[in-house]
């Protein structure tokens, strides 16, 4: 069996890289994909145009020799630029040190040299083949050439499952005894528009932040493209007002643009074109149990854990389940049952906490990052990692700027606002912290774990 | 449109009566059923061979014109018989009268006389048919025939489907956005297992009481049958000891229940045949969201909310589901998109809770039954009910013994648990809870709920 390829399941940005990975340790790999070759296309306007890219993902595009190509085609974002409905925008660090950046990647751009890579390492991409389901039990997967309607199967080593939210692989094991499943969306929907550059080609507002406009139960974010555009994408409710179903006319979306984002209309001369051609997209939380099946599959990234994406990790989630798998394989070469049954026991808790978290930074975008006592325990935390550097860190950096497992850094989150929120009781202003109370909270709720991250390597890149 | 059918998808239990309720109404129904006709093949053993009928199902029975006729194939169970490892059994009552009952009766037997009375209705039912989706906007439903695999599609006034918790038709709707859904296990799984009657074809135990075995964490019951025989089913975790991986030969399966359940064994000779000739079946909970879709279709009974069956109301909260769409036809006649939104508007809470509280059941059966400390309470609150019949009414009651919507009754049930936990708290018997405490908990608490109930015809039969 050994001599056979292992099969890759979809050629979107974990399939190429969960491929490559392999390839790059002498595997034969085969991706089957059911888009044609996007390389050749021109790309979809209105969905998912970019997106954030942080450690746990360029950890991942470092193992396999990609980091600096890729960094080479990101704009850094080292805060959020938030802007009110009147008078100043403020800006808040992702950092305390205000030099981490997360970092705004084209989709596409990522994947095609992702596909590129692939190739140069010997993978072999088969696209418009839709996978129509699976025997699970001898790992035969049965296929459909979408070009000639032709049926056929193909059965490799092994198959890592990466076709996404929508997994056609996943629906094939929805009628087996005990898989549990969920697919819950979210009462809002998303609409991609488009900010374009000056004549001359430049950013039209700060180029290395990530823009929000929140509103409390709905907001515009605007993350910056190379060509010296934005893409902006408008959090909403698809009912009442405002509300994408109470959006019907270019009159309408103006005047709701001119009352709730007047600096952002300013620059958007294109929006009703825009709202009118785009599509409304769905946000959608995926949970299943369990991931693999013996020797035989191992699903990866959005086709078990997609997660709505207000905490950017959806893409950097499904890189790190790549590294684990690949990390695994490093151990135990091609015996997939062995590293399958430990992916599954290293990943599912965090794949469920990540898109967790993913649904309460929603509430943090939209509504808290414009409030008062936020700010303030937002300014009162960067203080306590500057003067706790080796004890105290915030769940953002946990997240977003290390590789720290993602459920241990939900908890230490909870632990970390138990003990801001004490600190903060009847303080004037975040500078005024009492340095010996905080100093022992701190010791007494979070112990030694930044010094244990620390050593094992997960906090620092 | 108003000439051509209304589709039935399913021809169980709530397929068949919700087509008896439409035909007796004048309407024009047609039901496919993906399976043969079970009037004309030997029943499957193995899989819930016998279901408990309570108030809920028989209204619906009565509307139809059928209740007599059922309770003539039913036997009542007034209360639990439960049996201890050792030591004398006891008998816990449903009501505090002793005199309601909940009746065992066998699904295939109810099914047929439903199907028999659909067909005299005017029903025509399609065997052997599956269906393979639906295009929902249009209302066209895609059939295949199991004896000639032929495709093709109909296309009624709309469609009620009650094709059960694999339900085919849902499957086409997992890719639609915002279809919200859930398939969840326990990590128990049960066996259906054999008590023989005795030679002359009697009952070898008391016959009017549900029999339970509850060993904490897992548990036997036993339901009564007209031909003597009793249906034993074994609750069981998959994994650990005891457990079904755990348990793989003959020896092992009597040993296990020398120990645990000797006094079943000694009257179940054909235990260990039974145990491996009979699958292992699995417990699940569905939920989804919406049940309907304009005027197209309504989704009905275990296909929107299958429920684990330790309350023994997945079949009476299908019934109901009935019922309400039968009284909406009865106010809108079939202007289906009003009765459609109603019925879901009426009915989702209601389905989510009664799934809710069977799995809370579980614990109840398998475990609280054998605690001295929850038979008092249960003594006491059956006091409770004798002494202030207009005010309190157990959830047990509410649940098996009224149409109280579910969800009101699981919220009432909480109430009574803090009423008796107050009671209860420093009591020596039963019988000597303090009356004046008592009747204020439940005039202040409770209020005159019961009394609405009763007003509104819930609460009697």
């Amino acid at each position: 069996m050994n001599d056979s390829p292992v099969i890759v399941l979809g050629a979107g940005l974990s399939g190429s890289l969960m491929a490559l990975y392999l390839a790059q340790r002498g595997m034969k790999v085969e991706i089957y994909e059911r888009r044609q070759d996007m390389r050749e296309m021109e790309m979809s306007a209105g969905k998912s145009i970019n997106l954030a890219l942080s450690v746990r993902g360029l950890y991942a595009l470092k193992e396999v020799g990609m980091e600096d190509e890729i960094l080479s085609i990101c704009i850094p974002m080292k805060g959020r630029r938030v802007h009110p409905v009147s008078g100043e925008t403020n800006f808040q660090s992702y950092s305390s040190d205000n030099k981490k950046a997360i970092n705004s990647v084209s989709r596409g751009d990522l994947n095609k040299r992702l596909m590129n890579r692939a190739e140069k390492a010997g993978v072999v991409i088969n696209f418009n083949q839709r996978c129509t389901g699976v025997d699970v039990e001898s790992g035969e997967v049965f296929m459909k050439s979408e070009l000639s309607d032709e049926t056929y199967s193909v059965q490799g080593q092994t198959i890592l499952v990466c076709d996404g939210a929508n997994s056609g692989f996943r629906s094939s094991l929805l009628y087996r005894p005990r898989f549990d499943f969920s697919q819950t969306f979210l009462s809002h929907g998303y609409k991609e528009l488009t900010m374009p550059p000056t004549i001359s080609g430049k950013h039209k507002m700060e180029v290395n932040a990530l823009h929000i406009w929140p509103r409390s139960h709905y907001m515009l974010i605007a993350l910056p493209n190379l060509d010296g555009s934005y893409t902006c994408t408008l959090f909403l409710p698809y009912e009442g007002k405002p509300g994408f179903e109470n959006l019907s006319t270019p009159e309408e979306v103006n005047a709701f643009f001119k009352k709730d984002f007047p600096d952002a209309l300013e620059l958007m001369p294109e929006l009703a074109d825009d709202f009118f051609s785009n599509p409304t997209g769905h946000l959608v939380t995926i949970r299943c149990k369990p991931w693999v099946f013996e020797d035989k599959y191992a699903i990866i990234g959005d086709a078990v854990h997609a997660m709505v994406p207000f905490y950017g990790q959806g893409m950097n989630a499904a890189f790190e389940d790549c590294t684990e798998i690949n990390r695994l394989v490093g151990i135990h070469g091609n015996n997939w049952a062995k590293v399958f049954a430990e992916y599954e026991k290293n990943r599912l808790a965090h794949g469920n906490a990540i898109a967790d978290l993913a649904l309460d930074n929603f509430i943090e975008m939209r509504d808290k990052v414009g409030d008062k006592a936020w700010v303030f325990k937002k300014s009162l935390e960067h203080l306590l990692e500057k003067e706790f550097p080796e004890s105290y860190v915030s769940r953002y950096e946990l997240i977003s700027f290390s590789r720290v497992p993602y459920a241990e850094a939900q908890q230490t989150g909870e632990i970390n606002a138990g003990i801001l929120e004490e600190l903060a009781s009847g303080l004037s202003s975040p500078e005024s912290f009492d340095r010996n109370l905080a100093k022992s909270l701190i010791l007494q709720k979070l112990g030694n774990r930044v010094a244990g991250w620390k050593s094992a390597g997960l906090l620092t890149l």
